[in-house]
Formats: structure tokens, C-alpha cells, sequence
């Protein structure tokens, strides 16, 4: 007998018919004798529309009552769902996520997990009950409702498999798996049998928009099985785990993010800590910079270029014109006219060639190259926007052309 | 300095500018150096908007999911109600009825309070902020979600007035008081200044639908000063106390009640434990009996009356039916048609012309009666349904034809 989580996303519980859908795929996993714990979100749009009941009184209410406001969505949807287990006569208990045990500091809507008290869900469990977890939520040391933030859900579902040392951890999503790019930028994309947790991070942060990054964080640290598997169509999906199976490709997968901005501050006297400067101001207004690249370029002066979140543009702009004069930088640009196109593997560590045989695809099709960062299973190019759908085929077409379609 | 509890139903909170109008009282009662706990109930139809959501999924869940389910309306009010008056500039915290303390027995849907943990709360009274508690539900010992069913937010409010030994607790409703009679059927009905818990106790057990009996009990036990009191206009309420002032009035209201149905036993044999088994059986289906009339017939036969709510009826006809044999009835009969309509007031102990008063209105009316029912302060009759709306005109202008109008 083995313990299974499994995580539903708020598409999965949109409609009564899709709650149905799930209750079937709980039961299954119960009938074939095991224990199960099911972690939901709130049902389809039912955040959105609390967000905008929200705004319409206080565009800038308090955090706590915030969180206090948005628990509500998975609370309504796990009593659905335990009521459609009901009517399939299995025995089930809804717990929110206070209720299941999640202990978080107090930082509201993007709360961290301090621990889980197992009690009352080891007691559900022992009577035999399937266990439904509002995914998202827990309560800090007073007692007051927190939200995970983005990606909670999926956080809520890895740490239940951690804590409860859960055979397997299956995230069910409406795509069956992880692919080695956007089917519907690429036909001919592959799913993935398996994938490394560093991969898999590596995607993730890079927009493949699967699993939160939190969640793969997570699993890593604690070795959860990990599973990407389809709600709506019963095929195998993409396992995460520490190693995955050497495939003949030396890729994973093509990713790309059209969320992004970039600021170069052009000549900038070259002195100590001028970096440190410009990256605490955009720090203390918690402006999370993702790429940097630093060039010396004429005469001692050099430049600083780095991307952040398109959403923080208009604040990262005011920052660095605040530092004008600390700076002493002759000017500064900005564009929201850019895109960023990575391929991830584990395998090009010791394939020297791959760093070339991205670039000659994106030179054979004709896209200049903006700036380039490197890790060690990661390149990442920075082209112009318009570009990015060409631009991952073509480097997808230059890997995979000789895999089995 | 005071403590005041102020609760507001669904309407009151049922869109963003009922909203802030519940903000405003609120906000304008701590302006004046009081303490203030305000109990929400859930927005206008969003109780109803989640029964239709189970019943999709389940006609008949557990009970225990369907309070998790139903407790997340009024969460939503809470944190709304919160966000305004941060708007307005206020300290301010909602709790849910858990963490608020409400401690209640297992009875899922209509839970019993058995005690309030007031710690929280003192500690958020004691920091000066507004408290907003979510009505109508609380934790049984187990940590389940419990809501006590209806009229629960009135009793939520009187509970935590006792509690806190509250110097008021205002139920702030779409009315302005209780008056002598309904204002829809009796246009010239008097607001009442004043009420006894008796008084107000007969009134709500007769449909005058204001203030449930539970919260009024309470109150009674407790020793709580309500008042019923408009939310949409200002102006003095009627205060609910132990004793009142003595008015010019022999009675203090006229009710009606459409919602019953009769059920009548004819020629039963009259031995020893007749009445104990039929009403034991009626019991075991948790169906409660209002009014019972026996009468002795002919021939040591005897008939047995009783009123039910309407909606009760077709099971409580079954269980008449199951007991055929074991009561040797002759036969039985049920109407709907027919209405309760009643009369209440202290004052009427000592003056005994007050039945004869209300008869001879119905009789030069032209109204039969076909039972009576009478008790210290109140004399129910129950009469044909169509002729409700005339009757409950004509006592009122019986009794009331001498006050100003």
C-alpha cells in the first residue's frame, strides 16, 4: 500500500462535471488500495472574481484580510469535491489548510511553510478517510489565515508528500507532461519521459509555466517523486526526480518568456560597488532581477544591462533614474521589446558543441542576438520579441530533428 | 466608554456601497469612544448561490461538508467589511466564528454555541480595533466547522454580547423596528418604543420574522439589551429588555403565520398512551409540532389537532399513516389552507376582555375561527389562509383604533 498526493489545479474543479472528473481519478487511486491526499485550488476564475469583489471597495486592502478574503475559494472548492466523493460512496473528510496543519510565518499572500502538525491528518488517514487539502493556505502563530502566494498550490502538495513521506506526488494539470517546448509554439515538440529536478527548475523559471518553481525547489530538497500527468486524459506524464534516465537528446526542452524588460545603464565610471549600489536600490523595493551583464566598454566606463519582470519596469526605471547622480552614468535605456529563449539539459555540460549549435540555428534563420547568459545546464539569449516564436522552432528543429516524431 | 455589538444581515452587506454603508455606522459608533464588535452575515444570495453549487454535485451531502461550504460566505463578508473600513482610515481585524473562540457542540447545521474562547478577542479589543466576526458558524471540539443554522448570525451577535458583557447589541436590519402588527398588511401598524423578551419571543414564533428565537432566548437568559434598528435610515429602533415601558396598549402586536399546515386524527379510541405515540413518531423524524388541540368526541373517541410547518407536511403524514393500526383512527385529515394569526402582549394577563375583543373583531368580520389556542400573553387562532390578510386588519384596528397614528 503506498500514500499518493495528488494535486488539482483550479481548472480541474471548474464546472460540477469536472469535480466529477477528479472524484473519479481519486477513487481509482483509492480503490487499488491506496492512501490518498488531494490538494485542490480554488475553482476556475473564483480568485479572480474575489480580487475584483476586493478592489471594487479597497484597491489597497490591508494583506491579512486579503488572504482572509481569498482562502474562501479553496475552501468552497474542496467541499465540492468531498461531496462528489460522497455521492460515489467513498469516506472522505475536507480540511482547510489552518485545519490540515500548515504552519507559516506571517509574510500574508506569500507566506512560507514552518512545518506541518500531522496529527489530525494522520488520524484521518487512519480511519481510512481520502483527505482533501484547500492547497494554498495556512495559519501563522496567531492563528491568522496566510496565502502561499503564486504557485501554492503546488507548494501545498510537495510538502504534504514530504512531511507524510508520500510514495509519489502526481500534479494533474490540462497539459499531459513536460514538453521539450510549447506544443502550440512548436507541433512537433516532445513530451518527456523524465527530467531532472534541476531541469526542471531551470524551465520553470524560464516561463514553461508547468510547476512553480517553489514546488521543484521543494521537491528536490526532500526527494519527492514527482509526476506532471493529464486531469482530462489518462496517458503517462513526465516524472520529476534527482536523475532522470539518459535519453538520446542533449536537450530537455526550448523555453521562452515574453514577461520580461530590459535596462542597460550605459557608461558608468568604473568604481567599487557601483553594481552593489544600483542592485540594493532595486532590491529594497523588491524588484527581483533576473539576468545581469556587465561589459567594460571605452575608457574605464562600462556598462551594466539586466532583465526584470515587464510588470516592474515603470519602478526599476524610476530607481535607476533616481541614482542618476550617485552613478554618475551618461544614459540609460529601456525596452519591453524582448524576449527570452533558453535551451536546458543536463546533458550539455560535456557537449561543448551546443552552445554553437544554438547560436548557427538562430544565425540560419536570420535573428540577431542580443545578449547571451550561460549556466552550466542553460543558455539563455536575449532576441527581439517578435522573433521568439521563429526563433524557438528553429532552435527545437536544430535538436530534435532527429528524434522520432 | 461602551462595548457595543452591531450586527448586519445580508442585505446590509449585499454590494460595495451597502458595504461601506455598514462601514459608516460602524466606524461613526468608534468615532464616539466605544468599543466596537460587528457580526456580518454572508452577502446577499451568496448562501443560496452555494446550496446550488452542492445540489449540483451532491443533493444530499454530509452535513459536516456542507458547513465547510456555507461557512466561506460569510468569510467573504468579513474581510469585504475589513477592507472598507481600512479604507476609512481604522484599525480594524476580521475573525472567523473558530477564531473568534465560538466553541460549538457536533450538531452540523444547526450547532449549539457551548462557549466562547474570548481571548483573541480581548486581545483585539484590547488594541483598540475594530472587530469583525464572521456570524452564523463556529469549531466544535474536533476543529470542524460547525454553523448553527437559522437566525445563527442574531444569535452569533447576542452570544458575544453576553460573552463580553456588552452594554448593547444592535440587530441592524431592512426594517426600523418591531411594530403592531406587519406594515405590508396593516398600513396604519405602530414602530414599537419598547418590547419584552416575552413578548418579542410569541411575536417571532409567529412569522413576524424580525429576530430569530433562538437569539431572543438568549438574550432573555442573559439578560442582553438588544435593539432592532434600520440600517438604512436613522432613527430609533425598538429595544428588546426584561421589562418594558407600560404603553397605552393592550397588546403589542398582531402576527400571522402562512407557513403551517394541520393535520387532524379523527375518532381515535381514547387508552393510556395515545397522544405519547403519535407525537413520539412525529419526534423520531425530527418533525416539530406547533399547537395541539385534543378534544374528547363521542363514544370515549377522541381527536387530536396539531400544526406542523408546511414543508413538514408530507412526511408528517407518513408517519400518521404508518400508525394506522397501532392508533385505530377512524381517519385523518390535512389542509394547508389555513393560518395562524395571533395576538401578544403582557398587558392582556390582567384583562380579561381581551379574547372576547378579538373575537367579536372576527365576527363582525365574517371570519370563522377554527381553533384557539391561548397561553398568559398571547391568543392564537387559526383560520381559513384567504382570510388571513382581513383578519390580521381587523384586530389591529380593534385594538389599535385609539392610538395616534
Amino acid at each position: 500500500m503506498s500514500l499518493i498526493v495528488q494535486k488539482f489545479g483550479g481548472s480541474s474543479v471548474a464546472n460540477a462535471e469536472r469535480v466529477f472528473n477528479v472524484a473519479r481519478i481519486v477513487t481509482e487511486t483509492y480503490d487499488k488500495g491506496n492512501d490518498v491526499i488531494v490538494v485542490v485550488s480554488a475553482q476556475g476564475d473564483t480568485t479572480d472574481e474575489l480580487i475584483e469583489k476586493a478592489a471594487e471597495i479597497n484597491p489597497n486592502p490591508s494583506k491579512r484580510e486579503m488572504d482572509m478574503l481569498l482562502a474562501t475559494g479553496e475552501q468552497i472548492s474542496i467541499a465540492l469535491l468531498a461531496m462528489a466523493i460522497e455521492k460515489l460512496g467513498y469516506p472522505v473528510v475536507s480540511l482547510t489548510g489552518p485545519q490540515a496543519g500548515f504552519l507559516t510565518d506571517s509574510s500574508h499572500s506569500k507566506a512560507r511553510i514552518r512545518r506541518i502538525e500531522k496529527e489530525r491528518m494522520e488520524n484521518e488517514l487512519g480511519k481510512h478517510n481520502i483527505v482533501i487539502v484547500a492547497g494554498f493556505q495556512g495559519m501563522n502563530r496567531y492563528g491568522n489565515i496566510t496565502t502561499l502566494g503564486r504557485g501554492g498550490s503546488d507548494t501545498s502538495a510537495v510538502a504534504l508528500a514530504a512531511a507524510f513521506h508520500a510514495d509519489l506526488c502526481q500534479i494533474y494539470t490540462d497539459v499531459d507532461g513536460i514538453y521539450t517546448a510549447d506544443p502550440r509554439i512548436v507541433p512537433n515538440a516532445q513530451k518527456l519521459e523524465e527530467i531532472t529536478y534541476d531541469e526542471m527548475l531551470e524551465l520553470a523559471s524560464l516561463g514553461a509555466n508547468v510547476l512553480h518553481n517553489r514546488s521543484v525547489e521543494m521537491a528536490k530538497k526532500y526527494n519527492v517523486n514527482l509526476e506532471v500527468v493529464s486531469s482530462l486524459e489518462k496517458k503517462p506524464g513526465t516524472k520529476v526526480k534527482e536523475v532522470a534516465k539518459v535519453e538520446k537528446m542533449l536537450i530537455k526542452g526550448v523555453a521562452r518568456d515574453n514577461n520580461i524588460a530590459r535596462i542597460s545603464v550605459v557608461e558608468v565610471p568604473d568604481s567599487p560597488g557601483v553594481a552593489f549600489r544600483l542592485f540594493a536600490a532595486l532590491a529594497a523595493k523588491k524588484i527581483d532581477v533576473d539576468n545581469i551583464l556587465q561589459s567594460i566598454g571605452r575608457e574605464e566606463l562600462k556598462d551594466i544591462s539586466f532583465t526584470i519582470a515587464k510588470d516592474n519596469l515603470p519602478e526599476a526605471v524610476k530607481v535607476v533614474e533616481s541614482l542618476k547622480d550617485s552613478l554618475n552614468y551618461k544614459y540609460y535605456e529601456s525596452t519591453e521589446n524582448i524576449s527570452k529563449v533558453s535551451i536546458v539539459g543536463a546533458g550539455m555540460k560535456s557537449n561543448p558543441g551546443v552552445a554553437a549549435k544554438m547560436f548557427e540555428a538562430l544565425g540560419d534563420a536570420g535573428i540577431n542576438i542580443q545578449m547571451i547568459f550561460t549556466s552550466e545546464i542553460k543558455i539563455t539569449v536575449l532576441i527581439n520579441k517578435e522573433e521568439s516564436t521563429r526563433a524557438v522552432a528553429a532552435i527545437h528543429d536544430a535538436f530534435m530533428a532527429d528524434l522520432p516524431h
